[in-house]
C-alpha cells in the first residue's frame, strides 16, 4: 500500500473542517527524541483539543493515505514518536486533550485524558487519598497516553503490574476515524475481546487512544526503604524470595545495584551521598509499603536479621527518615544519569525468567569479555526480572572508540537473552529501534498473527508506519 | 463462508494421520451444559494427547472447513461449549493434556496445561508454598484453559484479578492449526501487540489454548474472616473503602449478602447454621489475607469498632477459628444452590461501576416491581462491582409461571445496567447465550474490530463459530 505525504493541500483540506489553532507550525522538538538516534519529520503538526478533531484528522489521512504519528510527552527510548523516512506523516500530538476527566475514589478509578502528564495524574489521584502506582524516571514529562501505547513499566511493576494492568478502559480512534466508546470503570466485563489489552502497547499502530480509565489503589499506609548487600545475585533472588514470603504484596519495589552503577555515580556525580562506604559487588533497595499499624523500620530489621542468618544479606542500611529514604532512592535513580555521562557502548531494555538472572550474568560477563574490553553495568528492576544490561568502555576508553564492535555486543547480548526465554524489550517497547530484533527472534507464528491483526484494523497501513511491526 | 460437518469421512482422514485412542465415542456428556439450556451436537469427538495432535486436528479441519469446538471442564454458564445447531464440529477435549509443566517458586509463575483441573493447579501452587488465586466454585472439574478462555473471575478478583491478569504466557494452536510457542514466564515482555490477552476471553474462538504460564502470588501467612451487618448497599461500599484505606490489599475478598439469599438458604437447606439470628436486610462477608506478625482478628475487630463509629456496620461475627471461617464462607457459597433450588425466573452476572451501585439496586427494585410480583436475590462480588442479580418468583409460585414475562425480566435489568454503564456479562462470558445481548449493548466499533479481528486470524470461521460473534 503506498502512502501519501501530508502536503500543504492536505493540511488546507484539514483547516476547512476544523477549528483554528489545531494545525501548527512544526517545532523541532516534535521531530525529535532523547536518544538522538533518529531525526523525525512531519508534513503537518496538529494540537486537537477533542476527540472528534482526532476522529475528523485520522479519518481524513486514511481517506488521503497519508501516516500518522500520535505524540504524546516526546520521552519514548525506542523511537516510537519520531518516524525518520517515507512519506511526511500527520503528527497528532495529544498535549490539549490533557483533563482529568473524573476520580471515583470509591471505585478506585480515575479517568484521564491521553495527553495528561503522568505527574499529574498521580497528584490527582493523591488528591483523592489513592495511588496511581505508575512510576518512572520521566514521569514528570511523559503523557498517560504515550505511557499507555507503550505498556510502560517503571519501579512498581513488581506489586501493581505494567500498565496494561493498570487500565479498565479506553476511548480511542480507531485507524478509520471512528471513536471506540469503552471507558469502562469496571472491573469485570467479559463481553468480547480484549481490544483495551491490544490497543495498550501497540505503540500507536493500531489507533490513537484519547483517554482512560485507570486503576487506583489504596494508599500504603506507612512505607520503609532499606539497601541490603547480598553476596551474590543468586542471594538478591533468594531474599527476594524470602521477602515476599514474610510480607506478602508489601514488597513494593526489589532493585538490583551492581558495584559498577555505585562507581559510575561515584565517578560522574561525587557529590551524590553514598549508603557505603565500600562500594558492594552487588546491593539490593527494598521498598516497602505496609498498612496501617505495621511498623516498616522494624519488618525491615526483621527481615535483615533472618536474611542474614540465611546467608543472604551481609550488611544494610535501613532508612529511619524521609531524608534518609530520598537519598538510597536518589542513589537508584541517578544511575541512569551516571550511565550516560559515561557514555555506553551498547545499552540492553531486557528480561530474564527471575530463576535464571545468575547464569545469564555470569555467561552475559563471558560473552563480552570474549569480544574485548568492556565494563558492565547490570542493574534494574530485579523484582520483575528486568534488568538493564548496559555495556562500557573500559576505563579510559570512550564510547567512538567502540563504534565498530557496538552492533556485535548488541547481538551478543540480544542473542543470550533469546536463548536463555527472555526478552529483548521489556518495558521500552519495540518503537522503530527494536523491530528488526523482534523479526529476528520473535516467534513466526506471533508476528505473522500481528501483522494480520493490523492489516485488519489499519487496512491502508496508516498509523504509525514502520513502529513495531515492518512495513 | 459455508462451512461443513464433521462426517465419518472426516474422522477416516483423522485417523490415519493421529495415534490411536485420539478419537473417541461420543458421550453424552460432551453435549451438555450445566444450565441445560442448549443441546449440543459433535460429528467427531477427538482427545488429543499432546500440543501437535491438537495443530493436526485443528489444521485438518482448516483445510475441511470443519467448525471446532475446544472443550474443557464443560462448567461454563454460557454454552461456550455447546454448539446446538450448525454442522456437526469436531470437539476437541483438552482433558488428556493435563500436566503441570513446571513450578518455578522463585519466578512465582508455574507451567499448567489446558487441560489440568483448576483445583490440581491450586494444589500444586500450594506444594510450592505459593498461592494460585484464581478460586471458584466449579474449581474441582473445571480446566485453566477453559477458565483462560473465559477470563473467568470469582471470588479473588478484588485482591488478585481477573485470570487474564494471572497469565503470563500461552502456548495455543491458532485456527490455521499453526502452534504459537507463547509460555513466557517473564512479568515484563513489550515486544508487540498482545496476542495473549487478545486469545484469553476469546471462548475458543481464535484458537485452542493448549497450556499458559502462570503467575502465582505469595501465601498470606495469616488469614480472617468476618460478616457484617451494613445498614444499606451504600454502606456496604462505604465500609468496603474504609477496609481498603486501613488494609490495603490485604482485602482479598468483599461479598455482599442479601437477606433473600439467606431466607432462601433457610428454607432450602435449613440443616446450614446461619450467623445471624434474623437474617440481616444487607451484610458482607469479608476475608482477608494478611503478612506474618500480623492479627487478623485483632484487624477485624479494628475495622468492627471504626466501621461502628462510622455508622457503616451494625452487627458482625468475626470467625475465631478454622471451622468458623469455613461456616460462614458455607453461607456464601451455598447460596447458588439455593437459588437452584428455587428456581430463578431470570438470573443475571452483571458488573456496574461500583459508586452506581445504590442506585442501580433502587432502580432495579422499581423496574421489576413494575412486571410483577417477584423476588429478588442480589449478592455477590461488591469488591468487582459484580453483582448477581437474579429474579426469582414471589413466594408460592413457580418458574414456570413466569413463562411468558422472562424475556421482559432480563430485558429490563439488561437495560438498566447498560444505561448505567454495566456490563451484561461480568465474569461467566458471552457463549452462545449472550451473543444477542452483545450485539444489542455492545459499542458498534468495537464490534466492527472485533468481528475485523476474527476474519483476520480465521478467515474460514472454523473456531467455535456462533460463540461471542453472531455468524
Amino acid at each position: 500500500m503506498t502512502l501519501n505525504p501530508a502536503t500543504p493541500d492536505f493540511a488546507n483540506q484539514l483547516s476547512a473542517i476544523l477549528p483554528d489553532g489545531v494545525l501548527r507550525d512544526i517545532e523541532p522538538r516534535y521531530l525529535e527524541e532523547p536518544r538522538g538516534r533518529f531525526n523525525g519529520q512531519a508534513g503537518v503538526l496538529a494540537l486537537p483539543q477533542t476527540v472528534d478533531e482526532v476522529a475528523t484528522l485520522v479519518r481524513s489521512a486514511n481517506a488521503a493515505r497519508v501516516p500518522v504519528v500520535p505524540y504524546g510527552g516526546g520521552t519514548g527510548l525506542v523511537c516510537g514518536q519520531v518516524m525518520p523516512d517515507g512519506p511526511a506523516p500527520l503528527l497528532i500530538s495529544l498535549e490539549r486533550i490533557a483533563a482529568i476527566r473524573g476520580v471515583y475514589p470509591q471505585e478506585n478509578v480515575l479517568v484521564a485524558e491521553a495527553g495528561a502528564i503522568l505527574a499529574d495524574v498521580q497528584t490527582a489521584a493523591q488528591g483523592a487519598n489513592r495511588l496511581f502506582p505508575l512510576s518512572l524516571a520521566s514521569e514528570g514529562s511523559a503523557q498517560i497516553g504515550g505511557n499507555l501505547s507503550t505498556n510502560a513499566g517503571g519501579v512498581n511493576v513488581l506489586r501493581y503490574g505494567n500498565t496494561r494492568e493498570l487500565c479498565l478502559g479506553l476511548e480511542a480512534v480507531l485507524p478509520n476515524g471512528e471513536i471506540w466508546h469503552g471507558l469502562s470503570r469496571l472491573r469485570k466485563d467479559n463481553t468480547g475481546y480484549d481490544l483495551r489489552g491490544l490497543l495498550i502497547g501497540a505503540e500507536g499502530t493500531l489507533g490513537v487512544i484519547t483517554a482512560a480509565a485507570l486503576k487506583l489503589s489504596p494508599v500504603p499506609a506507612v512505607r520503609g526503604t532499606a539497601m541490603f548487600v547480598v553476596p551474590s545475585a543468586q542471594a538478591a533472588l533468594d531474599l527476594l524470595s524470602f521477602a515476599r514470603d514474610q510480607l506478602g504484596e508489601a514488597v513494593s519495589a526489589f532493585e538490583l545495584i551492581h558495584r559498577q552503577g555505585l562507581e559510575f555515580l561515584a565517578e560522574t556525580l561525587p557529590q551524590l551521598r553514598q549508603p557505603f562506604e565500600r562500594a558492594p559487588e552487588w546491593c539490593v533497595l527494598i521498598e516497602l509499603g505496609l498498612s496501617r499499624g505495621q511498623d516498616p523500620e522494624q519488618a525491615l530489621a526483621d527481615l535483615f536479621e533472618a536474611a542474614v542468618g540465611d546467608g543472604c544479606a551481609l550488611d544494610g542500611v535501613i532508612a529511619q527518615s524521609e531524608t534518609q529514604r530520598n537519598e538510597l532512592w536518589t542513589v537508584r535513580e541517578q544511575i541512569p544519569e551516571a550511565n550516560r555521562l559515561i557514555g555506553s557502548v551498547s545499552s540492553h531494555d531486557i528480561s530474564i525468567p527471575l530463576s535464571a538472572i545468575p547464569e545469564f550474568i555470569a555467561r552475559g560477563g563471558e560473552a563480552i569479555a570474549a569480544l574485548g574490553a568492556f565494563r558492565i553495568n547490570c542493574f534494574g528492576h530485579l523484582g520483575d526480572g528486568n534488568l538493564h544490561y548496559n555495556v562500557f568502555p573500559a576505563s579510559g576508553k570512550s564510547r567512538e572508540d567502540y563504534d565498530a564492535q557496538r552492533s556485535e555486543v548488541k547481538r551478543a547480548v540480544h542473542d543470550l537473552v533469546h536463548q536463555m526465554g527472555g526478552s529483548i524489550s521489556a518495558e521500552h517497547g519495540v518503537g522503530r529501534l527494536k523491530v528488526e530484533d523482534v523479526e529476528r527472534y520473535g516467534d513466526p507464528v506471533r508476528l505473522a498473527a500481528m501483522r494480520a491483526i493490523k492489516q485488519a484494523l489499519d487496512p491502508n497501513g496508516i498509523m504509525n508506519p514502520g513502529a513495531v511491526l515492518k512495513v
